[in-house]
C-alpha cells in the first residue's frame, strides 16, 4: 500500500516540485494539498502542467483529510510549521518541514534572524536536520525533519569531507553563492518580475542572510570547533540552480583532496565528484536530486576552491525532502529520485 | 529482458533527450551510441548531466555492437538514415529515423526541399509516419518509422479533429509557429549563439521551410483533399518548446468545436484539451511527451484559432520516437513517458 | 531655453524610458516627476541606473511644479489622464497621454473595452492619434496627443502602404503579434514573475484584447472601409520588443510590394524597409525608436506576409511620445531619438 | 573637423559596440572598418541594427583607407595588434588595442599566458594601460593604448582606493567574478550556444585565466608590493555585464571605507559609489560606460566585501576605449559616453 502524503502550502514552487516528484514516485500518493488562498481551486488551475493528470483540489489547512496521512510536508513560510507540527506528531503523523522553523537548534538565534519568537522550542531537540549525507541514521528514526535550506545544502556537501578530515583552516571560509530566482518563491513581488531579473545579476543580503546561522551551525557541528564564515548570496537570471564557489586555506598542502572527496561520497548516489579540471554547471543537475562537486587547488595563491551545484528546488528542497521521506519510511532512499538533469 | 537500443548520432539535443528518457525507461536499455566526431569519448564528457550515471562510450557508426540491438534510432542530419537503414532492416533490426529521410512519400518532392537525391525511394513505401494519434495501428506493425518533425507534430494534432470532421475550409489555413532554439541543433553556429538569440525574436524560412511539404502531405492525407497552407516559423529566445497558433475558417459556425476536440482525443494520454478560455503555455509541457491544445472562436472576425504546444525535443522528437518504440514492441504505449512538464 | 517636461506616473517602464531618452535630449529637461506611491523617494532609489545622474524626487501628482511645465506626459493606467488632462490644457500646457484614454474616438466603444465610463468625451474630438507617419501635420498643431499603443504601432506601420494603395483585401487580415514582458508593466504580479515567463511562450487575450478596437479604428481610417481583423497577442520570454507577423490577401499579384513600401517610407527616418529575403529581428531595434519591416509573398498559398518589429517601450511608447513632443514644439523630429538598437 | 577612426576587426561584439557608440559621438566618424572574412559585405548585413544607418563596407585589413585615419582601434584576437601597430604608429596614427597584446609589461609573462612569443617587446614600454581613473595623465600623451580587459576593469576600480590608502592586507585578495556571455565573442562555438548557456551558471578557468596576470600586475603597481590574488571567473546566462564580489581583510577596522571610496572617485564621472546597504546590479550599467561600486563590512567574519559592476562591452571594452580616445585627442573625456544604463 502506498504512503499517504499531505502537502501544506502547496501553492509555491517547492509545492509543485513535491507534487511533480511524488506523481512519479512508485510508493507514495498525494492525498491532500492545502492552501488558504486557493481553497476549492483545482490543482491544474494553479499549475497548468497538471492539466488532465490530477484531480486534486486545494483544501483548507485544517481539513480532516490531512489526518489520514502518514506524512505531511510543510512547504510554508517560517512560522507556520512551528505552530502546527504537533497536531500531526500527536497523531503519529510524521512531519517534514521544508521551511526554516526547526533548522536552528537555538531558539534565541532563530528569533534573532527570523524576527519572531519561537513558540515550540521543545521540538527543536527532537527535530533532525535532514541532510541524509550527514545524518542518515537519525533521519531514519525521526518523526520531525527540518529539511535543510538550499544554500546550506550546497555548502555543507562541499565542505564536509574537508572539515571532518581536518584538512582546512576553520577560521577563514568564504562561500560565494549564486541562486536561481525560484528560490525567491512564487508570490507577486516587483523585485522578481521577469524584467527586473532577466539580463542582470546582483548580490543581496551581503551583511547577513538567514541561511548564514544555519550553515555556520552545521559546519561547526561537523568540525567540532568554531567556524569563521563569510557567505554572500547572489541572484541569477535563471529559474533553477545554485552554485557555491568556496574558498578555503589548506592545512596540509600535500593532502590528496580529490581522493578525499571521492572517498567521502563513494557510497552516496546523489553526490558526484567531478574529474580533475572539470567544473560543475548548474544545468547538469536541473530537475534532479543530484549534487556535483569539483575541487581545484590554486597554486599561485595557495587557496583551495570547491565548487558545488544543486537544483535549489531538487536537492535543495523537494528532492531532499523526499529522500528524507524514503529514509523515514524504510523505502529505498533513491526511490522516485533518479531523474537525470534536464539538458538542455 | 530489456530491449537493446542503439542510437546513431548521439551527440545532439535529440540524442541526449533519447538517452535521458531511455535511462528512466523500465523496458529498454541503451546498448550502443555512436558519433564519428566523438569516437572514444565517454558520454559524460559530452553531456555533463550524465556524470556517474553511465559508462557508455561513443562508438563509430559502423561498430558491430549496433547489430546486437533490437532497434536503432537515427538522430542524424538528413541523408544519413536513408543510406544506412537497410543495414539494420536486413538484420531484422527495427529502425526509427528522427531525421527527415522517410517523412515525404514522394522522392521528388523530398529532393526538391532537401537538395539531394533520395537514394532509397523503395523504402518510402514501407516507412510509416510515426504519429501515434494518427497511425497507431500501422506503427505497431512497422519495421521502419519516419518520426515526425517538431512543427508538423504540433500542427497536425491541432488540425486533425477539424479536418477529419470536415469542419473547416481546407483552402485557407495559416499556421504561425514559434520554436525554442534547441530545434536548431547543437552544432557550433553563429546564428544560435546565446548573444544572438537571447532577448530577441524573429521569423525565418518565411518563403519556404522544410516542414512545409511534410505538414501539407499529412494534412491532405487526413482531409482527403488539397490543402492551402501558409506556415511561418519563428525563433524563440528559449531552449525548448513549440507553440502553433493556427487560423482557420469554420464551415459550420454552430459546430461544438471544443466537444469535437475532447471527443477526438478522449483516449489519448498525450493530448490534453484545455477548458474554454484557457490557453496553452509551452512550459506546461517542457520535458514531457504531452501536447496541450486550446480552441477559441473569434466572433468579430469569424475565425477559429487553435493553439497547440509541445516540447520540440519531447513529443516533437525523442518522446514521440519512444512512444513509437513502445508501440512497435508491444509495450505499454505510455511506458517511460509519463513525466510531467517541469515547472518552473 | 529647454522645454520643461513633467512626467505623471513615472514609476513604470514607460516612465523610466521617457526619463532615459529625455536625459539625453538636447532640448528638453525633466522638471517634475510624480508618483503617489513613491512620493519623496529619489529617482535613483527606484531606478538604480540613475545613481549619481539625477537629483529628481517623486512628487505628488498635484504638485504645483507640474504647472511650470510646457508639456506633461501621462504614463499612467487608463482612467487617469482622462480626468486630469484639462488641468493642464486649460493652462496652455500640452499633454501627451501614453495610456489609452484618448485613443478611441467613440466613447462607447472605449467604455466597452476599458470597463469604465469615459468622463471626457468632449476631448476625444480634439485628441490627435500620435502616429507621426500617419498624422504628422495634425500632431504639429495638437495640444493633446493620444500616443498609440505598442501593438497598434507595429501593425499600422506594416499595413498603411498596402491599405492606402488598395493592394489587399480589407476583409481578411490576420495579425499574429508577440510582445516582450515589459509591456505588462512594473507592478508586482504573479503572472509576470521571472520564473513564470522565462523559457515559456503563450498566447493571451485571444478572444479580445484592448488594442483590437484601436488597430481596427486606425486601419479603417486609412482604408476608408470596414476591416476584418483577427489579432492575437502572445507573451515572449524577453523584456523588450514586439514582432507582428501579418497575413493578407493581395488584390493584384503583380504589384511590386517592396517598392510600394520603400516609396511609402522613403522620407521616414524611423521606418526601415529590409531588402528582399531579409526578415526583421526584435533585437535590431531594441532601445531605439526604429521600426523595421519586411515583406514576403508566399507563392504556394498566395498570401502576403508582412513582418514588423519595434521596441515596445521605444517606438511603441516613450520614443514615439518624444517624437510627438518634437513635432508639437517645432523641434527636429529626430532630436534625441537617433540611438541605434543595442546589439547584443 | 571630426576625428577619422578606423576599426580593425569589426565583426565581433566589441566592434559593433565601438560602432554604436561612435555613431552617436559628436566628434568622431568611423572612416574604415575591416574584416578579412567579411570583405565586401555591408555593415548592415552583419549587424542588422544598422539597416539604413550606415553605408560602411568591410575592407581588408591592409586597405589604404586605414592610413587616412587619425586613430585605429584593434578589436582583434591577441597576436594581431602586436604585429600591425607599428604600421600606424610610424605614420603618426594613434592606436588603441582592445585586445591583450600590450597589457602585460613583461613579454615573458605574456608569452606564458598567451602561448605565443611576443614579437614587439619594445612597444611594451611605450604602451599605456588605458584605465583613465588610474593613468589619465599618461593616457593623454600616449600614442599606443593597451585597453584593459573587462574583468581587470571591474576589479581594479574596486580595489584602487583600498590599496593606495593601505587599508587592506595585500596578501589575501579573493575576486569572485561573473561575466555575461558576450565576453566570449561572436565566433561560432558550441560552448556559447544559446541552449548551452541559458538557465545555467558555471565557473571556468579556475586554475588560471589570462586576466589573472593583468589584474595582479596592476594591483601590484597600485600597491607597490606583491599581491596574493585568487581570481575565479564564472559564466552568466545573460549577454552583457560583469559583477565582481571581492573579499579582503581590513588592516584598520575603524577606517571609514565608504568615505574613502567616495573621496577617491568624487571627480570621476564614470564611477558611482552606492549608498550604504545598496548593492549593485549589472543591469544598472548595461549599455553604459559606468561602473557602480558598493562596500560592505561583514562584522561576524571580519571581512570587507567590495562589489563592482560594469558592462563588459562598455566600460569593460568599447566605452573605455572611447574614453581613452577622448583623452588622447584633447576632447571632453565624457563625450559620447553619457548614455544611461538601459533598464529594463
Amino acid at each position: 500500500m502506498k504512503l499517504k502524503v499531505g502537502i501544506i502550502g502547496g501553492s509555491g514552487y517547492t509545492g509543485i516540485e513535491l507534487l511533480r516528484i511524488l506523481h512519479q514516485h512508485p510508493s507514495a500518493d498525494v492525498h491532500a494539498i492545502t492552501s488558504r488562498a486557493l481553497k476549492g481551486k483545482k490543482l491544474y488551475e494553479v499549475f497548468p502542467n497538471m492539466h488532465g493528470m490530477s484531480d486534486l483540489t486545494y483544501l483548507l489547512p485544517d481539513d480532516a483529510k490531512l489526518f489520514d496521512c502518514d506524512l505531511v510536508f510543510f512547504a510554508t513560510p517560517h512560522g507556520v510549521a512551528m505552530n502546527n507540527a504537533s497536531l500531526f506528531l500527536d497523531r503519529n503523523i510524521k512531519v517534514i518541514d521544508l521551511g526554516a522553523d526547526f533548522r536552528i537548534n537555538d531558539a534565541d538565534i532563530w528569533s534573532d534572524w527570523y524576527k519572531m519568537g519561537h513558540t515550540q522550542a521543545s521540538l527543536l531537540n527532537e527535530a533532525v536536520y535532514g541532510q541524509p549525507e550527514i545524518n542518515r541514521s537519525t533521519i531514519k528514526k525521526a518523526r520531525l525533519i527540518a529539511n535543510p535550506g538550499c544554500y546550506p545544502t550546497a555548502v555543507l556537501l562541499a565542505l564536509k569531507p574537508l572539515l571532518e578530515n581536518n584538512l582546512i583552516e576553520p577560521s577563514n571560509i568564504i562561500a560565494d553563492c549564486k541562486s536561481g530566482t525560484s528560490g525567491a518563491g512564487r508570490n507577486a513581488n516587483q523585485a522578481t518580475l521577469f524584467c527586473e531579473v532577466t539580463e542582470s545579476f546582483k548580490p543581496y543580503g551581503v551583511s547577513g542572510h538567514r541561511h548564514f546561522p544555519e550553515i555556520k551551525q552545521e559546519l561547526e557541528s561537523i568540525a567540532g570547533c568554531p567556524i569563521g564564515l563569510t557567505f554572500t548570496p547572489h541572484l541569477l537570471p535563471m529559474s533553477r540552480g545554485i552554485e557555491a564557489t568556496i574558498y578555503v586555506d589548506l592545512i596540509d598542502h600535500k593532502a590528496n583532496i580529490l581522493a578525499c572527496f571521492e572517498n567521502a561520497y563513494k557510497n552516496e548516489e546523489f553526490v558526484k565528484i567531478l574529474p580533475e579540471g572539470v567544473y560543475p554547471e548548474t544545468r547538469s543537475v536541473k530537475s534532479s536530486n543530484y549534487c556535483q562537486i569539483s575541487v581545484q587547488y590554486v597554486e599561485h595563491s595557495n587557496k583551495l576552491v570547491i565548487m558545488s551545484v544543486i537544483d535549489n528546488l531538487g536537492k535543495g528542497a523537494a528532492g531532499q525532502a523526499i529522500q528524507n521521506m524514503n529514509l523515514m519510511f524504510g523505502l529505498d532512499e533513491k526511490e522516485g529520485l533518479l531523474e537525470i538533469g534536464l539538458l538542455p
